[in-house]
């Protein structure tokens, strides 16, 4: 750990406990602020992006998560007023009990302390974290990717000076230089970091796991299954799949495996209808592969490789399995699944309760989209991300789930027996 | 990771998933068969702990949390009992909500998979760690100390006699051999066990910490304060601090560290009368030590040295600070608290707000005694260990800290705009 890390996190941690103490009032009018500076700030923040820009090819996939306009600039702004509008999380009483001998017990939701983020080239993800950490009373320890680095700097700099001007410590924010002492360090701040969120694919999400001494949540990575059952309805299965695969290829709740029941295959050319016109390119198992031949794009359908199952495409590409029965569809799941969301689509509606009472995932549907697993939807408000962990939080985690909480007991001498 | 080793952790996986759908009734009866196979089996578990008391050296602390009576294995049994009778905490439903496009979303609790328990020399903990664990619908691994091994197998071979008696897989518990490379397994086990708590002392917690790549719930160690303010009754202080040194002092809610204003240093001798009776040694900064001097037992007395500060005594030892105000007294606090259990004795009302909001602890006290922060006593019903850390669990662990969520959601046909 380098010294002036060291130093930028104790800062940061010291910056935690006044943060807690905040009153709610006093966050979101801190919150509108700086939705006006961003607003404000428009020129300065295209510049910095532009610049960033500059160093990256076109071609770069990356490109348009990294980029800035004056409507992207506005829709951040708009999302950091949406949040200070929320309901704080903190102050909640999350239980509460008086023991016999009159001992009054309280439970009272708190903040986590000090948040660590590794995400990668979005500055968008700057703000938002920024925003959702504080809302929630703690400080955050930010390390994006360094395409985005001038981006960032600008951000957080608009950020540190908003808070400056309420009075508040500029520590309350730190954004780390974008290399790997930046990444070592955050894995190591125990005491420092209360809990790490690693925003991104599977290999810094592996490697963030592999190499932590401090807690941290996992999320993102989704392999998601769409079982389509002997009692399905064509139609609404078609339309699920169309916009499981379609809507936002690249998010983590897309589909990418379809499980097809084998007395269905005559029906799957029409169910992927919307796909072929959308160019999706397919991976199809033997059986599934016959019944498509001849009725979908040719220079789109391939057979199946093993890799193609267990694999989260992220892209306009699918596979598909055909299975003799619900549970041949359970047990693929439960081999394949990063148990981020499945779903089935079956008018039976004993073997949708099946299916439902019998997958673990954060969030399993019958007769639904995938598509809706996002905090917003959920009702959560804004999400800092979709937890594949079981431990504190699960799918989409909000405001709630950037909290902790304590114990308070008021008593008037009282001891125990 | 050994071969053997690998394949019993696959088992238990593998009994997870059906466990997980096992109806609250079919557990409750299991347990209560359990409990009452741990009496049927009494002599054979003493046998099986005289044994394992034969290899130790009566004069081993470690010796009476090892030993067995048959009053205990009656408690034992007891406690399984009063499990028994808890509520479920699975199948809750946390969190409800319609969307207006007709789709219905439910959260609902579920098991967190299969836990995993490293711990010492007391066999209770067996019985306890599965109790708890199976009645939150949760597989476990346990890995006791090798001090308990025989008494551990005896047990373990009874829960798993009654889980086959039940046709229940036997798999769903597992004894681990006491040794180093079961350890290894737990630590790096990814995708076999879910959360690992590590339930002993502070080198057991921090070598699990830095060497777990799979999450870990930190539990125990209490560096316990009490500060009694300028405006304490003494008479409460006196009995609150003899209740939390004395009452059980191994335990982690004793207190380690007095608080003591300055111009209550008058008072510091009648306070702590009854510490003197119980032979409580006490290590005394400058101050309390020149106002305890010749009115505390002078062989019980000593200077305070800088490690007596942040020290977990677990025994008949305390330290005393001086401060001149509530803020040294927080800064004292933030500075040596392991944020465990922290108290204040104050009639300041104002003052022990204050102290209640601002101390950063799993428990805050005012004017109760810190021997309080226990599951029975805040209500959770039983207590797999008190959680340090401020992820997933704070404080008490209940059966519903051993409990994940999924969300539910149940459709006709919906798709996401």
């Amino acid at each position: 750990m380098t010294a002036p890390l060291m130093s930028t996190l104790a800062q940061t941690r010291s910056a935690s406990a006044a943060l807690a103490l905040l009153s709610p009032e006093v966050i979101d009018a801190t919150l509108l602020k700086l939705a006006d500076a961003l607003m404000e700030e428009t020129e300065t923040i295209l510049a910095a992006n532009r610049s960033d820009l500059k160093r990256m090819e076109e071609t770069d996939p990356k490109e348009d998560r990294l980029k800035l306009t004056q409507e992207r600039i506005a829709d951040i702004a708009r999302d950091v007023r949406t949040v200070a509008a929320l309901p704080s999380p903190l102050g909640l009483v999350l239980e509460e009990r008086t023991l016999e001998n009159g001992l009054h017990l309280e439970k009272t939701s708190v903040p986590l302390g000090v948040i660590g983020m590794i995400y990668e080239a979005r500055p968008n993800v700057t703000v938002d974290a920024f925003t959702l950490c504080f809302k929630a009373g703690n400080c955050c320890v930010l390390k994006g990717g360094s395409d985005a680095q001038h981006s960032n700097e600008t951000l957080v700099a608009i950020i540190q000076r908003v808070l400056k001007e309420q009075n508040l410590d500029p520590a309350i924010v730190a954004l780390l230089p974008p290399d790997r002492s930046s990444v070592e360090t955050m894995l190591t701040a125990h005491g420092l970091i209360d809990v790490l969120i690693p925003r991104g694919g599977q290999s810094l999400i592996d490697f963030v796991r592999e190499n932590a001494r401090i807690p941290i949540i996992e999320t993102g990575a989704g392999i998601v299954h769409t079982y389509v059952d002997e009692s399905a309805v064509t139609a609404k299965a078609r339309a699920i799949i169309e916009n499981e695969k379609t809507r936002r290829p690249s998010v983590c709740n897309a589909i990418d495996t379809l499980l097809i029941h084998n007395n269905r295959l005559d029906d799957l050319a029409a169910m992927l209808k919307p796909l072929e016109e959308a160019h999706v390119e397919l991976f199809a198992d033997e059986a599934s592969f016959a019944a498509l031949e001849g009725h979908y794009d040719a220079s789109l359908l391939h057979r199946a490789k093993p890799e193609h199952f267990g694999t989260e495409f992220l892209s306009l590409k699918m596979s598909i399995k055909t299975v003799e029965n619900l549970e041949e569809a359970l047990a693929h799941i439960a081999r394949y699944s990063s148990k981020h969301s499945e779903a089935i689509v079956a008018e039976d509606q004993n073997v949708c309760e099946e299916f439902l009472r019998r997958i673990d995932a954060a969030a399993v549907y019958a007769n639904a989209s995938t598509s809706f697993t996002d905090g917003a939807q959920f009702g959560l408000g804004a999400e800092i991300g979709i937890s594949t962990q079981k431990l504190h939080a699960r799918g989409p985690m909000g405001l709630k789930e950037l909290t902790s909480c304590k114990w308070i007991v008021r008593g008037n001498g009282h001891v125990r027996d």
